[in-house]
């Protein structure tokens, strides 16, 4: 690897340009106004969803498309650590369930009284009744030991493979499927039944499929758990905590909270250009 | 909290409807293939900027809805952990890019000889010539400390604000604007220097603003560091490193390869669905 090394990087400025090309420029690159909105749409209408799966088979065109979404994620130094592992027989997915099964008791235990008899009610996973389960991983060791942009931050890696399972929700909402990410497992036992090499970490166990509906909000925020919180309180400026201590300050915060308010009414990408276009 | 409990979770199918509240259901869920192409046109263009920032300033209108499509990512059990700290003063700038100094000297130091001389050479990031930056954090306790969703899993929160991270990548590219993940830090550094508390950890640090052009592809692939690796060779069935061991796996691996296949001479979503949809 070491050979490559001189390859490895992006260079300042065009110092090294005749021995590492660079690549060409995008043209046209500008999106139209229903491209950008479609991209917002995806974002807006995409569920978790842990029911409503129906058993038709996905399309491979779909399925590769979705793939295809994963694979060109973000990675830090271009390490693509991502793996999937398709899972589509009943014995399978009989086998992972069992494991949720047991995390899920396990979880239920962490809870007292009331709240536990509860939690044995949840449906929290759609295993058995999606078409297609997929397992992304990611291996810690795919560029070897000093990887460039992980050298102070050790999950990177970790973060690039999380990049690709939400390109795949995107992609699956614009394809018309729905997704559902299952976390409740021990890892150990998920890594074992999988024949997962120690060296690589499952990072998401993915349900995917045909869905009778999707709904229009998330299922927690119309039950009251907890609410959509309001960006004004998730946005500070130039320090933790600051809020916004001058005009240019105020004017993005109240922007920010005018396009919360209007998504609250209307979870349409359009809402988010109405007359407000600069 | 524990009052709210019984509201907390997906219910398995209507048993409490008459104490939960259910969302309505999307209408019109369908893309059109217009709407599908502009979501794979915005994964497959999106790419790390570094360099050929200008330093317009961002649109308020731009930015806030670059908020809502973070505000609008998955998150487990709904706990949205994430907040986003607005860096646009020179002087936090350059208090950042101090510690990015730093930490990238001691990454050089990882490595030796020629391959140092090089690391010293490269260009990672645009903390100064982006117009805005933004720490993207993690507050590890915004829901609690027993998240459902979370019980074995500990780092599905980060995971959630990496999601947010990916959703303000693709609306930025949607928006025609570059966006690059700095990750050469002293977490520890970086938290003190922001103000951030102990019980959040920041999970990214983002360049964003208008460019002078975007590349067509990764810079380290055009160099020959890593050529994006085959699809086959990521996919797996039913278990890790199984191969496609019949004709329907076989006929999603085909697939796979020939979509990687036109992608890199063609990276335009169109080519996702030449003659090949089903």
């Amino acid at each position: 690897m070491d050979k490559r090394f001189p390859s490895r990087f992006f260079l300042k400025g065009n110092k090294m340009e005749n021995r590492i090309p660079t690549p060409g420029i995008q043209t046209d690159p500008d999106f139209s106004d229903a491209e950008r909105a479609a991209v917002y749409r995806a974002m807006l209408t995409r569920r978790d969803t842990r029911g409503q799966f129906l058993p038709h088979a996905i399309p491979d065109d779909v399925l590769s498309r979705i793939l295809m979404a994963a694979h060109h994620a973000p990675s830090v130094g271009f390490m693509q650590p991502w793996s999937f592992i398709i899972i589509r027989k009943d014995g399978t997915k009989r086998r992972v369930h069992d494991l949720f099964k047991t995390a899920n008791e396990e979880a239920a235990r962490m809870f007292d009284g009331e709240a536990r008899e509860i939690y044995s009610r949840l449906k929290l996973e759609g295993i058995i009744e999606s078409p297609v389960n997929i397992c992304v991983t990611c291996d810690r060791d795919r560029a070897g030991p000093v990887v460039v942009g992980r050298t102070h931050i050790k999950s990177m890696d970790l973060y690039s493979s999380v990049c690709a399972v939400q390109n795949m929700w995107l992609a699956a909402r614009a394809e018309g499927l729905g997704m559902g990410w299952v976390s409740i497992f021990s890892q150990a036992k998920l890594k074992k039944t999988l024949g997962i090499p120690n060296r690589v970490t499952p990072v998401a166990y993915l349900c995917l499929g045909q869905v009778e509906h999707l709904y229009s909000k998330p299922e927690l925020e119309v039950a009251g758990w907890r609410p959509r919180l309001p960006i004004e309180d998730l946005i500070s400026f130039e320090r933790w905590g600051n809020g916004a201590a001058n005009d240019e300050q105020a004017r993005l915060v109240d922007r920010a909270r005018a396009a919360q308010a209007v998504l609250n009414d209307d979870s349409t990408p359009a809402c988010l250009f109405g007359g407000r276009r600069e």
